[in-house]
């Protein structure tokens, strides 16, 4: 990697659509690495992965990445550069609050984990269910514990699995014992303090959006 | 609603982001409309689900709502007005690939039915899950059997709920019976014939994001 490291501060700016293409980079790149490539270009990484590559290189550049002349960049520097860039290069510790079908799907998903993820426990109000494990091993824990549990270890990242009457609930107590990212999987607004940053993955907005798109062609047909 | 009707052909140009944000005030007015509110301003309806009051007004007024003086919108009316935009005024079936957690969850998600999603039911190819229900009672089918599904009833949107490794073989069968919108779940860029939409929603993605906004509430700490 040559080029000057303007890596320092430079996340300031970064929006948060330039750190999602980052993540999909870094996915990429293990894809090759795990395949034994040792260097790629961005052209050829932009082809495999149906990605832009200009968009790659300027992404990178925004980095101190410019790659080498006639080699691209290599694979694991660059991977682990990412990861840096990401906070990825120390583990995430995750508790996913719900244990229904959603929680456990994604408590067992096996992205977490090769990504420096790490699940520390599924967290839930229903007393058959505490006590238990997802199939993949992840421990159910009673809601009433997750103040204990975020004592001993910090949590990063508070997932919100839970039917959306509960949620904000729930986000308040995660946010109560220092939980600053949340992830929320449950439908409408919830609100955080100042300093907590909030992601909605929103399934009927998503949905919305292709019925939208169909109804648009079927228009124009 | 007053003002001239530009809905006509207006959804040309219609970014998808404007179509999220159609659906979002949807969810909010089926709220008001729950509560027994029968008209709503635009900054009642911003202060109450905390969005902004001028982009409520620049979107409606894209689509020749205007409200009425002194009254602002009509709950029902302009949320008829925008299922019709959004193409949920007709049943949009939707078929989900993948009888996991993740697929479960979601054949039983309460919002999908509310909204006019009809889940005509899951696919998967394991055969003990095939003739099975989801909690709910969404039926499971052998995934060679939504050939027949899709000539006897058209299924408008496919969601890929099934991992990674089966995910573009899967989207091959659904376009190829004539789905043309596909939520996707699994990680990773699926390819899809032009006049097909997709979009993707990668957990992965969005966790990295809040990493990233950790490591970088941690540089500037």
């Amino acid at each position: 990697m040559t080029g000057r490291n303007k890596n320092k501060n430079a996340g300031d700016q970064v929006s948060e659509l330039t750190a999602g293409r980052l993540s999909v980079y870094l996915r990429c790149l293990n894809a090759l690495e795990a395949a034994g490539i040792r260097a790629v270009s961005s052209r050829a990484l932009a082809e495999e992965f149906h990605l832009n590559a200009a968009q790659i290189r300027k992404d990178l550049a925004y980095f101190g990445e410019f790659g080498v002349r006639g080699v691209g960049y290599y694979v694991n520097e660059l991977k682990q550069h990412l990861r840096k860039i990401l906070g990825l290069d120390r583990a995430v510790r995750v508790a996913i609050f719900g244990a229904g079908n959603l929680g456990m799907a994604l408590a067992d998903y096996p992205g977490f984990r090769r990504e420096g993820f790490v699940i520390a426990g599924l967290f839930d109000t229903s007393r058959p269910k505490v006590g238990q494990h997802s199939r993949g091993g992840v421990p159910i824990f009673d809601l009433a514990d997750f103040k204990k549990m975020a004592k001993k270890a910090a949590i990063d990242i508070a997932v919100i699995a839970v039917p959306a009457s509960a949620a904000q609930g729930v986000v308040n107590e995660a946010v109560s014992h220092g939980v600053r990212a949340v992830l929320n999987f449950s439908p409408g607004a919830l609100w955080v303090p100042k300093g907590v940053k909030i992601k909605n993955v929103d399934v009927i907005v998503s949905m919305a959006s292709l019925s939208f798109f169909l109804a648009q062609a079927d228009r124009d047909a």
